[in-house]
């Protein structure tokens, strides 16, 4: 079946991401350390962010409230008011920070956009998304935006009954094997896996859970229309 | 043309969500008043919400992170952590509420839905959306559900454009009359409005702002099948 409908991840595979939260975390760390010497900031705010998942979703903000909330606790609560207010500050810098798009996003998405459907998938927090699309460029070049909580067999089986897109016509592309590439060819779509420098240890799976075929791994978004052709 | 497709607002028409922002509010207050008794707690704490508007969208960690950097600012940051993570807690405690149905929710929506097509369209965070919707009972009765982060003209043309729905044959129900009414009338679908006991300032419209017809007014949402027969 030839490819009609190309799904894009967005974050780490059309704009950098990742990278800003480990900046953010790095002068996390730097701060507490100030506080609590011994202290493994990296552990505890990682255990906090999964504690919280179920709360508060995925994105900026849940990740400003998890910072904080461990700072408090990791301090005892003896962390200065000011403090938590330079954390607030750095949430508020990496959500109105313009988007930068990784190198050749721009032309393989106008190439790919003019011979195929093309949809923007991805996963976080709705508002900011939106925002980051807007400030991309790219909003014109999708059929259609898909900004979900979570991807997953169930989240895809539902986009391709709205969108009218059987599997079997559909590439996924993106950086995370856990939310582009397993569910898709689970259900039987095609996906192509681009790596980002960075990976979050929640996005990672295991080499023995992915699948045997159906996917292909590249090293750059230039190098698509290529794989396209003979996926 | 009779009315095929009823689009349904989430917070305050299907369940109570502005009151409980008021109820924290409240406490907001009353903690803040301890260290700074002269303040317009209520002031300073709407205007950083506005302030914020654009860089955080709606939704209760918006919210939450508008309290603190309120709290923090208020008290030229002798607050202590302590507080500041009481504030946190609040915030947690709305997000992990049994979603609250308004009296007459579920008769009304199985009698609409057995009649129409029904859809959820709802403003505000992703993820709390979500998990409310999940925990309402109401999911099933939904053809679709759009949770956007804006409800305004160019919104609901890409609702009815990707739902193929005919704005002639439509009418939206909600307790907003910014987001739910004239929006909706302006571009020729109907509108039934059902206030709630409380409304965000942000929602309000004057008077002579509103569309002289299309729409109608109940006092509850028991009284929408038989409004629904000759609007």
């Amino acid at each position: 079946m030839p490819i009609r409908v190309v799904g894009f991840d967005g974050d780490d595979t059309l704009w950098h991401s990742e990278t800003r939260f480990h900046l953010t975390q790095a002068e996390f760390r730097d701060l507490l350390q100030r506080h609590a010497p011994d202290a493994d900031v990296d552990a505890r705010l990682a255990d906090k962010e999964m504690q919280n998942l179920s709360i508060y979703g995925y994105g900026v903000k849940s990740f400003t409230l998890s910072m904080l909330e461990t700072a408090i606790e990791l301090t005892g609560g003896r962390i200065p008011a000011g403090d938590l207010n330079t954390i607030l500050g750095w949430g508020k810098k990496m959500l109105t920070q313009p988007t930068e798009l990784l190198d050749g996003v721009e032309e393989t998405l106008r190439a790919i956009a003019a011979a195929h459907d093309v949809y923007l998938i991805t996963k976080g927090d709705l508002f900011n998304q939106e925002s980051k699309l807007a400030s991309s460029g790219l909003g014109d070049l999708f059929l259609g935006v898909e900004i979900v909580s979570e991807k997953n067999g169930d989240t895809y089986r539902g986009i391709f009954k709205r969108r009218g897109i059987d599997p079997s016509e559909f590439v996924m592309v993106g950086n995370s094997l856990r939310s582009d590439i397993v569910p898709v060819v689970a259900l039987g779509g095609r996906a192509v896996h681009i790596p980002y420098q960075v990976t979050w240890a929640h996005e990672e799976v295991a080499e023995d859970l992915l699948p045997k075929q159906g996917w292909r791994r590249i090293e750059r978004i230039a190098e698509l229309p290529g794989v396209l052709k003979d996926l």
